[in-house]
């Protein structure tokens, strides 16, 4: 590609072209366009290109040198010299008006924060909810249905749903693992579970409408539905999830497998009672399926959709917990009749998926059983550091909180014990003793007693050990403090 | 994972549990949850996994067995037999509403489709727009960056803005070729332009707000719109791009560049009367600068976001036509006051940006110059094949349209010199002889007379020839029949 300069508007000011040229890039160093150490073009390049002489540009050069603005080195070019940049002058940046939707995204804190520790000089523990590392993904394998894909084709051949292979295999493994009965015509691929369940939100709930949504509960969900302009009310979660009631909605957000963040798991009475309920106020139920493909202990629990008999169950399911970091896919089990308004309302932002090489590896994968076995060795492996964090925290610190341990997962909920105060009071130590984890504040639309999310996958034994130690010492320090 | 079975609802009805695992598995069959030749697990799996006995578990299987409903084969176990899936008995799929922005999206056309035809016996001619051929893309350079990147980290480190390292290379690629002046932070990483144009139409755009289209025009962008609610208002073209207007509106969409399809490249002075009535409206302008990477002629253009000095003009550009066909990229340039609010709205949907992978492996590609060097190859190649195109129309059918050849782009647009009838009897003509072309009807906001995008660049000039070569057959077939 060649220099670009805004040589049209230099002609209409200047009478001679290289007066023209040589003010564009003059210009173009003073604005930082042309930064300092920057090669300019030969001045046959720029002679051909704008058309000029290149005894014209040679003289232009000669200007830029004389001024200081460039330096040339025999044998090796010019070479733009100082840093000349100065600031636009005077003109205004316009106030541009948002749309209501736009005004009501733009309060949402949606994006994602890392939490920054100021102690450097320890190894920090971090109990924050992380993907495995990479060490435990079977790469070897991963990369050969990659480059079995790779070979095989270039061009695009799926719509907005994503890769029908993979749709097929996801179908399969419903089957299978859970019990559902979905045809892959009824799977539609998603970048992550969020953007399903945000376009989903968009396509049900008009604004003002009254939704149903856990609490605690994801905050992803009540951004989607805030975004929309719909109204969050909260619906309490006890030890056996969320509490039925005859709520005056259409649209109802749940996590019956493994309520996030308590871990509660559904009853049946609770499930068939919500089914009724949506069956006589015509609702649709979302029901979000995050983690629990990672199950190590009891029954396999019974997602709701196998029970859904009106079809008016929205099954969503992630891979973004299961594969490599930089892997993201998510997917919808839909009703028939939403099928066409959900792809219609994905063709809108990505008429062709992105990632579908990864798509078509994920299917390979799936179908040469690399995943299921995965999948097994992840959950041993899970299973093991969830007994051995629950074993340490009543050995070394029993008084703190009182946990709520699960079959399945990736954290454990656990409620303080203590004031609010001297809650914040051992989250400042914990973070100077070099500990983190996730408050479970965020979680709470109406706030609650102070709870945590301790993730332990990611973690090796000793660093559990360690980190619990840490939090023993933080507990005995912020304890200590009030007599 | 072990074979799910809904084992509670069973015991529910059933008063031993053998009878309810009977049941369940009967059901499982009959559904085609189970289906032919599936293997059951054997007898102390399912014993192991629901606390049965594995007696109990080995009277069931007999009691299918001698049902009917599976088969053993000593040594390998136990196999579902027939096929005796059963319709799910009268229960009524729930009809479900949808918001108003569900109803409007569901009836836009958004989703992408490709022309079948009927022809099998002779190699088709296509003339649509095509991504360029495998060949010409350096693979392997693009591997070494796809395998350096993996090497270096596994983790997320990016917001919803996407990967650092290529919003630095993109400010840099846009400085040097098109005289930019854009800092990293003001762009934002998309999965191809279109979801930064529904982005930013949702953004910026009320409900029964009036916005500005060309016309023709992308009709990817009047979805867009049409999904907000607003009201697209058709502005007309002439070669000399957008006729502009002191339109009653806030909102423009425009491809200065190259004018998409027609290819006309926008006046100076218009560009200036655009911001000027952007100015004195308090509106946006976004520029569509979708396919100008390939410029073999003429000067290099202007992006109308050059001039722009009150950050009214947004820039979205794409890589999507750049790169191999799974790759999908686009971005955008914003003035700095709607960076936040994007990145909300982007988070939403994709709180971690999908393909970071590819991302930081094209920051690899662009640093590493075999992005540029890819552009110039591909560049020189399709300016070639876009002078063979024009000479073999000019020479072979120089009646039926009136060009209108540019300097850059992948698609020539031309306007048909017959009747509306007359064409119609062309095209099907031309599907008959095995040639394929982009009818540019559906790129008419208001009807106008009929046109053709023909895509060129993804052709050998063999190829090309003997496509022109069917046109002109057509030609002469539906011109004759008039007789």
């Amino acid at each position: 590609m060649e220099l670009w300069l805004p040589l049209d508007s230099y002609e209409h000011q200047h009478r001679y072209k290289y007066t023209a040229l040589y003010h564009a890039l003059r210009d173009a160093i003073h604005a930082g366009t042309l930064v300092e150490g920057t090669r300019l073009p030969s001045t046959r390049e720029l002679a051909s290109q704008y058309d000029m002489s290149r005894g014209s540009v040679a003289q232009v050069y000669d200007m830029l040198l004389a001024d200081g603005y460039v330096e040339a080195h025999r044998g090796r070019g010019t070479f733009v010299k100082g840093a000349f940049r100065i600031e636009a002058q005077g003109e205004q940046e316009a106030v541009i008006q948002l749309s209501p939707w736009g005004e009501r995204v733009s309060r949402l804190d949606t994006q994602k924060r890392t939490e920054s520790v100021s102690v450097q000089d320890r190894h920090i523990i971090d109990f924050h909810v992380h993907r495995m590392p990479a060490g435990h993904f079977p790469t070897s394998e991963w990369k050969s249905a990659l480059a079995a894909v790779h070979r095989s084709d270039w061009r695009e051949q799926s719509g907005a749903a994503g890769d029908p292979e993979l749709r097929e295999a996801i179908a399969s493994h419903l089957r299978w693992t859970r019990g559902i009965q979905a045809d892959a015509s009824q799977i539609v691929l998603f970048s992550g579970s969020m953007q399903g369940i945000t376009l989903l939100a968009q396509l049900l709930i008009p604004e003002g409408a009254q939704v149903i949504l856990e609490n605690p509960g994801y905050q992803g969900i009540a951004h989607a539905v805030n975004a929309c302009g719909g109204r969050a009310v909260p619906a309490a979660v006890d030890s056996q999830g969320i509490i039925p009631e005859d709520w005056n909605a259409q649209t109802l957000f749940v996590t019956p497998t493994r309520q996030f963040p308590t871990g509660a798991v559904l009853g049946l009475d609770r499930r068939k009672t919500l089914l009724a309920w949506a069956s006589k106020r015509n609702a649709v139920i979302i029901e979000d399926d995050y983690d629990s493909e990672f199950r190590w202990g009891g029954r396999p629990i019974e997602p709701l959709k196998v029970l859904d008999r009106e079809q008016r169950v929205i099954y969503v399911g992630s891979f973004s917990q299961t594969m490599i970091a930089s892997f993201r896919l998510g997917y919808a089990v839909l009703p028939p009749g939403l099928v066409q308004p959900l792809l219609a309302a994905k063709a809108l932002y990505e008429p062709v998926p992105p990632a579908l090489l990864e798509q078509r590896a994920l299917a390979k994968f799936m179908s040469r059983g690399g995943y299921l076995r995965h999948l097994r060795r992840l959950t041993r492996l899970y299973g093991e550091r969830h007994a051995f964090f629950v074993q340490e925290m009543v050995h070394q610190l029993p008084e703190a909180f009182t946990m709520q341990p699960g079959d399945a997962g990736l954290h454990i909920y656990a409620t303080w014990n203590g004031s609010p105060d001297g809650f914040l009071k051992f989250k400042t130590i914990a973070k100077e003793e070099g500990v983190l984890f996730r408050d479970a504040e965020r979680y709470q639309l109406i706030p609650g007693p102070p709870a945590v999310c301790f993730g332990f996958a990611h973690l090796e034994k000793e660093e559990i050990k360690e980190g619990i130690r840490r939090l023993r010492l933080a507990w005995e320090k912020s304890t200590f403090s009030f007599h």
